[in-house]
């Protein structure tokens, strides 16, 4: 039975994942970021310590267990990859080299209600970099470059990633006086869910705020911007303060950076603040065109008290691309297809049973030659053996004989080949992925 | 902290693991198998019905449920692949295109105390194919030859694949006289841990066996042959039984088939019969040359009784690669290198910060040309930033200028060069995996 919050993809699903995948790989790789995967359990403390996640936090028992196990040997599943990477660093700082860029395709888990499109279990693909005691800014205008890139080597919709940072929003809050700056955020962050009104109420009801303060914050929640434009709307709001400055300094540099590598790519959305509590600067999320009204299919942020050991300190910037969330939306709308259901290019027909080791050996030398082949499972009559390929969309069934032949099923045409040259066209040797 | 019994690798570990992953994966493909991946969670009956493994099975918890779920609500983390995959047929037999060849290279649990070299968190590689019905027997013959395939396409130690056949030493205690063969099996699987005369013992003291008949059954156990010799060796017991003379054809087809494929590749081995309790015919293990005190590096058989729906029933076969097992050992033994402990491939100097503009379009059209390229970190002095490539074994350092030029740090060779068309040796592109 089906377990909710669990997906599994059927064969031809877990082909095109394959595919989105090797590209997201191969992009991270691009960019220099390393392979990492560190295990699927923590130790629950270190799961407690980031953010108010206790509810989300799968934890492990052993079946024959004794029932006194101390929490401090409690096991749980991590639920995203920051922490566990952080862990890691502090765990073996002596034998990384700093900057360390890495990357990491693995699933997490988190033990909510499934509900609305939310999973259980799902797979992210994250990139990080964190340096020892400072980490340079120009790190944060690299990570929409990954992405854009990212995005754009996939046959998906356009994407928009949107960046924010907390310093704007910090330092414009402590300019406008109000002190409790985190729950200032936390309220507006429900902006999109909640709407603007019953946001000002709950900034007078539990931040103290005026009816002016709230409709600042509200105001400064409204700017949008695809270039650098966006400074000057928020000093024509009239706050100053440090801070901000910092902020809209450095959203500027990641916008800026960002239209030189891509124009249209981001966009400065000032109401953004992503929910975890561990982000110090830029955030970052991602909309897919036509497919806003499911949410963001990335979040990242820098992060710069994340990890430490002793008192050097070990700030981060990173970004997470939910691939399962991505994934699930496109499949439920039909927008992604392959051209078959399994890796095979080739069938070799078999003419009878006493042939099978002659058709072992064509099979064995098409593959030796990168060829991904099958032999027929059974000596039926061809049309059967046709029949099996064509089910699967395989594209090529090739008879023995003398000569040996290879028929197109898709066309019908049937040449002769040898297998020690005969080559399918390129096209023909993967599965190939495309939009709708 | 580390956490025992969960291996985490370096980075130029992993990228080591990757590539071997990338081969085991591509070989998996040539010879047609669907890519597959199920969830990490089963329900927990779905778990203890197979085999006794209820002590080695993690079940899982949400930190705040109620106290009261039920048994057969309970999750646990799946401890093999085989198992999750029979459940997954046989929920998606409808939507399969059958005889179904998937691979499935995931994480494994189990919840056992640690001990000399065991995991409690491995990476398996699987591949099996199932029919409904009735599976043709050369699927059994094909295991070895993709086992083979993918041990030949990585930088390690030469492997034997030990075969044998279940309804061998079935038939032939049945054949002996001996009723209880389950248990004469299990007894005779000790043989390398207790020794012959204990086997012995054992089997005239649990098994009901005459001194004759555990002396017959040592007499099998010791057979061992890289030819269908074996066949004679056993007819020579004279024991007779129909089923031990269909198990002698069936282990003589493996081996020919793999003699015909890649000679001394097999050897038929009657003393293995594999702990697990759902095989049906056919076992595997192999031992990697050098490494056979280290005990098998895979597992599997066939298994015409695992999955089932209604009177249907879908037998199978497959074999499974404990990568995870393997890794380890190799690594223990510092018997696998690789060039470098990053992706990239060039490291573009930045002479001055206001020219890191400039350095990321140069690092922009390498990787747009499919080199990994990262910018230095900092505009430190050129003798810093070539350190840092060297630090990580990056091979090629990008100065801009006018022209601009591209040093190779190893030979100390600088040329001029244009990011549109240069082009590093192909064997520098990646980091190349070799062992020793």
């Amino acid at each position: 039975m089906p377990i909710s919050g669990f997906p599994e993809w059927l064969p031809s699903q877990r082909i095109i994942e394959q595919q989105i995948l090797d590209r997201i790989r191969s992009t991270f790789e691009l960019y220099g970021y390393a392979p990492l995967e560190t295990r699927a359990v923590e130790p629950l403390d270190t799961l407690l310590s980031k953010g108010e996640t206790s509810k989300e936090v799968y934890l492990l028992h052993r079946l024959q267990e004794d029932e006194n196990t101390k929490r401090e040997d409690q096991l749980g599943l991590h639920f995203d990859l920051t922490v566990p990477f952080a862990r890691f660093v502090t765990e073996n700082h002596g034998k990384l080299q700093f900057p360390f860029k890495r990357y990491q395709i693995q699933k997490v888990w988190r033990g909510e209600r499934p509900q609305e499109g939310r999973y259980r279990e799902f797979l992210q693909a994250d990139i990080d970099v964190v340096n020892r005691d400072t980490l340079p800014f120009h790190f944060d205008t690299e990570m929409p470059l990954v992405i854009g890139d990212v995005f754009r080597s996939l046959p998906i919709p356009p994407a928009t990633i949107l960046v924010n940072n907390r310093k704007i929003c910090e330092g414009f809050y402590r300019g406008l006086g109000l002190a409790d700056t985190a729950q200032v955020l936390r309220t507006v962050d429900k902006l999109d869910k909640i709407g603007p009104e019953k946001v000002a109420a709950a900034l007078i009801e539990t931040a103290g705020a005026t009816d002016a303060q709230a409709g600042q914050c509200l105001r400064l929640a409204e700017i949008s911007a695809t270039d650098a434009s966006f400074v000057d709307r928020v000093r024509a709001l009239g706050v100053t303060d440090p801070m901000l400055d910092e902020g809209l300094d450095e959203l500027a540099q990641v916008i800026e950076v960002a239209n030189q590598h891509a124009p249209g790519l981001v966009r400065a959305e000032l109401k953004i603040a992503r929910g975890l509590d561990y982000y110090t600067g830029t955030v970052y999320e991602t909309l897919l065109q036509g497919y806003e009204r499911f949410g963001s299919i990335t979040s990242g942020g820098r992060y710069d008290n994340l990890a430490s050991v002793g008192n050097t300190r070990f700030p981060g910037v990173g970004i997470s691309i939910g691939v399962s969330r991505l994934l699930g939306l496109l499949f439920g709308q039909g927008a992604l297809t392959v051209s078959r259901s399994v890796p095979t290019c080739v069938v070799v027909a078999v003419p009878s049973d006493d042939r099978r080791l002659e058709c072992d050996r064509i099979a064995s030398a098409l593959r030796g030659r990168g060829i991904p082949t099958e032999v027929s499972p059974t000596a039926a009559k061809f049309g059967k053996q046709i029949q099996f390929a064509d089910r699967r969309g395989i594209p090529f069934v090739w008879f023995p004989g003398e000569p040996d032949t290879v028929k197109d099923i898709r066309s019908g045409e049937q040449v002769e080949a040898d297998p020690e040259t005969w080559q399918p066209p390129a096209a023909d040797l993967r599965p190939v992925v495309s939009a709708g």
